[in-house]
């Protein structure tokens, strides 16, 4: 079994050989540009690890691997062009760098890229890999919106948050490792356990995302600590400080997400304590663990040796350890 | 053999029956909106009459064509978005009755749901149509680019006039009736020469469609004449106009597409006169006619009846014939 280097050189080697300098410069360019901004990779290496677990070749997951990073590029060009984000991983985004044009266009590109990368398998997989991409995307879709449409809400509850992450960020983590599953070619069964297991990991994953962000520490989690507090995003935390606090503290938290200050260290601070003393802070920490759990535990389902199902368990456990 | 009309409401009975009042409302409410604006449905009609010609059902189809249809209505979507156009089909835009972001999200989740329409196909056509469709697609992608990039462009040639909307328009007509043959299951000859016949029909329709622009009648066109004149659009009949053109009218021709006057008919009068005078329309006429006859051409290979390859050539006539 190789270890996480091992498959992220190989990804990145396969990304550096389908990357070629095509026409027209002004559609591909950009493409290439978000390709090699870096990031971590975990989705491909997921899909990598998944054929190699089943009993599979990795190097024949490549193609999906790679299918799964421009997809996931596709939607951050996009979401960034609605978000109005300026940087993505410390560097100009592709709006910013070219126009709001090019950021559609090339991103569109992106997404019919990441099905063309599906044909080197043959017809029965390429249809079964396909479908799962088609079903995958429209819900990152369908999250993405539904975060659009929370934004203006003042009454989302706690599921509809989750399901909402469950759908912007978990079925890509879970389509990943499921594809390597196809790919690799053992049972439904088996396919069904490591999906199961990668979106509750993948919730896990992101509740973590939505804490650190508040909690984290500065030196180690690599983003602004109170980003999601400046920008007034509803994460868990703020969703659950709402229904737990008394009266006046609600309403001063509502107003603390109404207002943009000049300098937010004063609101970052007050914010940071009433998700802790409402009990916000130890609800999300229970969710990631409870999330996690359940992760763990469908893996115990699969018909599987017990090593390749340690390899899943540590990967999951360096996941979720990452400087909470 | 049916009639135009059938094809037409079947496929327009289809398309409704598919349409439903899918969560989350903000995403799929354009997505409804823009399909049931209307057009004239011709390229599903092509699926439709391709899989009936070549000894298919055209029930059978009518997933194709509507593939064909949602993935023609989200490039429409996005187009729109960049060329910041208000009106599609006398409506208002997406994007100028929702917003730019919803144009963009649902436009995405209009390409993806278009590969979905193609899963009912059993494997190894899936594969197929998924493949020719891909294909297709980001071949209309880099026609949008190269049109984009022809705006800020002084030296386009005809050549790449040519090739910029062989890209944008004619690939997606000639795939529409390649679907067709596949569903129906003809020999690859069949398949490479209805493709073949599209693709030249599509580039006549496309420089027809220019053509009318400037000289077609104003009653029975549909768009406002001399369109692509306000908007300096170098079509075919501008290029070669400046081929053509002795130095100082063909300096004024240019002048004029780099002015925007509040009242525009002495300048769309005075660019029809160099068109004519430079045999720039004749030119237009003669590539018309051209790649009319090739496509009809390439209809006499086909290894079907000859009552069905008349079928096609009287689509192809009835066509060619608007308001020329």
């Amino acid at each position: 079994m190789a270890h996480l280097e091992d498959y992220q050189n190989a990804f990145l080697m396969h990304l550096s050989s389908k990357i070629s300098q095509k026409e027209p410069r002004n559609l591909y360019e950009p493409i290439e540009y978000i390709l090699q901004l870096g990031g971590k990779r975990l989705r491909p290496i997921l899909s990598l690890m998944s054929a190699d677990i089943f009993g599979g070749q990795s190097e024949k997951a490549l193609d999906a691997a790679l299918a799964i990073e421009v997809f996931h590029n596709f939607s951050l060009v996009h979401d960034d062009i609605m978000d109005g984000a300026p940087l993505r991983r410390g560097k100009p985004t592709v709006h910013e760098k070219w126009d709001i044009n090019t950021g559609i266009l090339s991103g569109d590109a992106m997404l019919i890229m990441a099905y063309q990368l599906l044909e080197s398998y043959e017809a029965d997989t390429f249809a079964q890999l396909s479908k799962l991409f088609s079903k995958t995307a429209i819900e990152v879709c369908e999250g993405q919106q539904y975060d659009v449409d929370f934004e203006s809400r003042t009454d989302v509850t706690i599921a509809e948050y989750l399901q909402m992450i469950k759908y912007k960020t978990a079925v890509l983590v879970a389509a990943a490792l499921k594809m390597g599953a196809i790919i690799a070619g053992t049972s439904k069964k088996n396919q069904e356990a490591i999906y199961n297991f990668g979106l509750n990991l993948g919730i896990a994953f992101q509740i973590q995302d939505d804490y650190l962000d508040a909690f984290g520490n500065p030196e180690t989690f690599g983003k602004q600590i109170g980003g999601d507090i400046i920008e007034n995003k509803k994460t868990l935390l703020y969703l659950k400080a709402c229904e737990l606090l008394e009266e006046a503290d609600r309403q001063q938290l509502i107003h603390l997400f109404d207002i943009h200050p000049n300098d937010a260290s004063e609101k970052i601070t007050r914010v940071k304590e009433l998700f802790q003393t409402s009990g916000a802070a130890d609800f999300a920490r229970t969710e990631i663990s409870r999330y996690t759990t359940i992760a763990f535990e469908v893996l115990d389902t699969l018909s599987i040796a017990d090593s390749q199902k340690n390899i899943l368990r540590d990967f999951g456990t360096s996941l979720m350890n990452r400087s909470v």
